[in-house]
């Protein structure tokens, strides 16, 4: 048992009580929703933390890659969503089919082309994979209008895939006031799209939806299922767009004051922490007030980053913490956070209990 | 023997006929100059391209972190210098300790504060560590003002360790057209921190600068070494810079197109790569004109990324590439890059060659 006061810096705390609150919450309010949770674990990557979430009720788990689904299909995970537009070459097709022989695999396609060439290099295994429709509902990155998505269902059915249904990511909902919104264009695309297949004779098992930002918002949803991810830590950018609480977060990066910067008496003190890009990444939002978070200290701001360096800026007028002290920054973007180290160090009441491998860090591929 | 047709995607290829003119280009400069190179690993985190920088005549190398010069030291780098203000803690004291049995270590110190606490927890082996005095040159993150170097190099040689010299980092070289002028900061904070500890009666054994940008412009300098990183591989940011030449980028992404957005026959079109902020990493300086660059295709755009999407904006009017065409993406920060993957694959001529591990990938602390 230590105290994180005793580990090297920059290094990844996670609350597991928060975790476990996290993890509950969303559980309950999909489920009083009507809806099935099948989180996205590219947030966390960590096998302990995707079994909490399936023994509190999740039907299976999304990830990102072929790379991501070996990981948690070969520790047990049995019903897993690529959601993403593959593009399926022969040794890929060949990592689906082992993958299919253990584990419910479904796939997202965006286009006939894909299927078609997801179709031909799976050969006579292209039956045992499912395939679902990537519909953009106003993000305008992957994802076919709806309209298109007849052309895409069929093209897989005759590739020999199953058609599972179709699903989308309202991306758009990462700023600030716009969920509801986003959530609003969520279901009109989902709509359009299953309608249209329904009347073209597809029988949809999934209509599959969600962010975090969204997934609690109880707006009208013809979706079956939702795919949060950050819920289970929460981040700076949750905690700006008010989709979360501090005491919400779960995961938060231990560093050290290494430096003051000298400031002249009527400027804000400067500092910097040892925790730079290489962990915190640099993801930030055009709307985001910095580089991350201090968790005890909301009104401070990290104004800079460098690959080991944060420069934060202190309340004008306060004391800058002490050379040595120990302060925990919220990453802008957790994901990326957890894409950044091997381990993790798990806290209860403030003490380190042991620690959790990111199993499936830099599945890229 | 495989191309890079074969492998799974998104994937790091190092043209290592590429590198090799890298180093030796550098190397041969920086000799020109009289001056001594040692390079800072932290670009490529790799032994093997350490163990070429270090057979081309480099001194010794740098490093951010404990950990980093741990993993060199521990595969025979003899001199490595932490050019990081560290805060020494006793755990942190006792790993300096181990390093300073087989390796000359040189750490950065920044305040009186932090070589007293360092002094303190080294207590009888301080005199077996080296220290630099970091000056702040104009890019405002750590390091004193050079007026202030002779109070830090008198406590730490008080505390007793060595003092070697000063060191700095002209980062805010940075950016378009300033390089000549944040090597002129450069040299004149590093003059005046040296005369000052010389005029104390140190002598100084390092005066160290120097950033890719900087290191090849031929400035005077007072400096008696220079730590380029980036020049290995370049990247997006130096081409933009224009310190350097697509030729000269030994390291890509191959990245596959996925998805085809579809844009009015009247707007550029767009397409999605599968190679995301988690393998290209999100920093994108304010000049920069995406989020990295096609290194065959110079007029297209990467005009958003998220985790395992690149938006490709593709030059108006030309037709965008099939889908399953693999473009290769020069990342905007290659040292984040490195950071993110566990391996990368070695090509010469168009093949494939081997793999070197990224061994102190994720060594943050």
């Amino acid at each position: 048992m230590t105290s994180p006061a005793e580990i090297a810096t920059p290094a990844v705390l996670i609350d597991s009580d928060v975790l476990d609150r996290n993890i509950a919450r969303m559980s309950t309010a999909i489920s009083a929703r009507g809806l099935k949770l099948r989180p996205h674990v590219k947030t966390h990557k960590v096998l302990e933390i995707a079994a909490k979430q399936l023994a509190a009720g999740a039907v299976g788990i999304t990830v990102a890659t072929i790379g991501e689904a070996e990981v948690f299909a070969n520790n047990g995970v049995k019903d897993i969503f690529i959601a993403y537009p593959l593009w399926v070459n022969p040794p890929q097709a060949e990592r689906l089919r082992r993958l299919a022989a253990t584990t419910r695999i479904t796939v997202g396609v965006d286009s006939p082309q894909s299927a078609a060439a997801m179709g031909m290099n799976l050969g006579d295994d292209a039956g045992k994979i499912t395939v679902s429709v990537e519909i953009d509902s106003g993000h305008h990155r992957s994802g076919v209008h709806p309209a298109a998505a007849v052309d895409v269902a069929r093209a897989a059915a005759q590739a020999g895939m199953n058609v599972a249904g179709v699903f989308t990511f309202p991306g758009h909902s990462y700023a600030p006031g716009v969920p509801t919104a986003a959530a609003r264009d969520e279901d009109a695309a989902l709509s359009q799209a299953a309608a249209l297949l329904q009347a073209a004779g597809f029988t949809l098992t999934q209509i599959s939806g969600g962010s975090t930002p969204t997934a609690l918002l109880d707006e009208k949803t013809v979706a079956t299922e939702l795919r949060p991810g950050v819920y289970v830590f929460g981040d700076a950018q949750q905690w700006e767009l008010s989709r979360c609480e501090t005491n919400d977060i779960a995961l938060t990066v231990v560093s050290t004051v290494v430096s003051h910067h000298a400031t002249e008496p009527d400027e804000p003190g400067r500092f910097i922490l040892d925790a730079g890009s290489k962990i915190l990444g640099s993801d930030r939002a055009p709307w985001a007030t910095g580089y991350g978070r201090l968790i005890d200290y909301p009104d401070a701001r990290i104004i800079a980053l460098s690959e080991h360096h944060a420069t934060v800026e202190w309340p004008q007028g306060q004391k800058i913490p002490e050379r040595g002290s120990r302060l925990r920054v919220v990453p802008n973007h957790v994901c990326l956070t957890m894409n950044l180290v091997d381990e993790v160090h798990i806290v209860s009441n403030g003490i380190i209990t042991g620690q959790w491998a990111v199993a499936a860090r830099g599945k890229n591929s």
